[in-house]
């Protein structure tokens, strides 16, 4: 999507500075996808009914960036756990996320045929099974955190089921993405309101990536609160350049259909900032995204780096 | 729907035994009914966004015997534990069927327009907003356990969460759900995949509820297995009575449209057996359960009469 992020980044605040850190993201980003990948493949083998798991697996492999696993396991090593503690949780962020997609994409929702350049579930697998498909892969999400978890005490693993739970009821994903449902083809949503959407909708579950990544490593409140402000931040600035890509990328670079929500006449931060202050805007969260991490110091590179990415994906 | 669940029962064997035990199910069930109610009512306030909290609250609280919150309440009395350690995992556990239904209802699936006498919950809220308060309510029941939960180990609470898990998705009631599609129209349907539909769509959430009761209260392995034959074996009779039902009863009594199996074209019970061997059949899988709950004596009245009651309720 851009030349940056083929490139290593610097982390520091002076570029310029003699002690600045270079630090590999995209190399540190392929890697940690390589290993989500397999470890999602091993997760969901197929079995009797085949057709159910073939539907689970066809959304669940379909490629993506894997952000969530990722910034759990990264959020989980940088607070003095592994990655073996966070995986099981790292997956199951991503069968969460993947449930909401398939489910989003279903004709009674945003009637998507197409998500990253592959046919949406239900156009391969029918309405009825893509419904199951996001039923199972929540019911799943929470088995594999508690069967497969090892090293880590129960009752950090039961905050964790909460706290995913929370992320992806009516409290966060599902609440978010009622309100955007609302608010489609209105041309007055308040500022409030796409904020509300869009905190919930996206912001929640990659706040919880992080914080679970953090409660499995044992962080203390504080550091979890910090990080939780973290991932808020990031969250609603992934979201802002989201909505800048869908203007001014196209088709095919992104792989489902551009300039959607424009014809759908979706309230976006670009509608009602305009592109410039947008950039601005989603500029400043990253940099108070990045200030939470400075007590963690060199710990924070990989958080700080995808932070940073964030932000370049479309410059 | 019979007379004979008004009354109290007679559950020993020789009925004409002096030391026969009189217990009252009927009054059990409604004293239980009325706990989990409130209990239900309790769990899920109207927040903002209050359409989906309405549309989760409005299938929630629609009625249902609350058999499954029922089980796990005496299941987990029963093996040495309290109502109060039960009751979020009972709740819980009544969100996870109630998610069943709702999805179940949608176009996309069975497609019906009535439950339990009221309107569907697509009807009412929109088809969109019908599959998010199912995946709502999903999320929501295992974030209930997690938070609500007190006095009983993290540990168990963690099998919980996965026998929970597990029954709804890909291996339970998720996976009975795509082969029952799979099924429909097909005039060939072997009583092996019918045994699988049944034993995985309705036997495998009766078997997390009493399961899961006996977890909480500290249950060996070896009772809870039994246990587990005996939800098995009423789940599988329950399924039985229900498809006697369907043909039997009129659309006043159950407050569905009967017939709809038969019109649908379902395989069903009383299709491959007839409906005599069909009531033989079910009364034989009740008192295999019955026989699990031997070693549990007099402590296991409630359950020993809940197996008599499901057999009882179309004769």
């Amino acid at each position: 999507m851009t030349q940056e992020k083929d490139k290593g980044m610097v982390i520091t605040d002076d570029r310029n500075s003699p002690d600045e850190v270079y630090f590999d993201l995209s190399n540190y980003l392929a890697e940690r996808k390589a290993l989500v990948e397999t470890a999602l493949d091993r997760s969901l083998p197929v079995k009797y009914p085949e057709r159910i798991y073939e539907a689970m697996r066809y959304s669940l492999l379909a490629g993506g960036k894997r952000l969530r696993p990722i910034l759990c396991l990264a959020t989980c090593e940088m607070t003095g756990g592994t990655q073996d503690m966070a995986m099981p949780t790292a997956c199951a962020l991503e069968m969460v996320h993947t449930m909401s997609l398939v489910h989003d994409d279903l004709p009674a929702m945003d009637n998507d045929d197409y998500r990253r350049g592959k046919l949406t579930n239900h156009k391969v697998y029918g309405d009825d099974v893509a419904i199951l498909a996001g039923d199972g892969l929540l019911a799943y999400a929470f088995e594999h955190i508690a069967v497969e978890t090892h090293n880590v005490p129960a009752s950090q693993l039961l905050q964790v089921v909460a706290r995913l739970g929370r992320a992806v009821g009516a409290a966060g994903l599902v609440g978010g993405q009622v309100v955007d449902l609302e608010s489609e083809g209105k041309s007055d949503i308040t500022l409030e309101t796409l904020h509300f959407i869009h905190t919930h909708k996206t912001a929640a579950l990659l706040e919880a990536s992080v914080v679970c990544g953090a409660i499995l490593a044992g962080a203390s409140l504080e550091d979890q609160d910090r990080l939780s402000r973290y991932a808020q931040n990031i969250g609603l600035a992934f979201q802002i350049v989201d909505d800048i890509l869908d203007i001014t990328e196209s088709q095919e670079v992104l792989g489902k259909t551009a300039g959607k929500d424009l014809k759908a006449q979706k309230a976006t931060y670009p509608s009602l900032w305009g592109l410039e202050e947008s950039k601005r805007q989603a500029a400043q969260l990253i940099e108070a995204a990045q200030a939470e991490l400075m007590p963690f110091g060199t710990l924070a590179r990989p958080l700080n780096a995808i932070a940073e990415f964030i932000i370049r994906r479309h410059y």
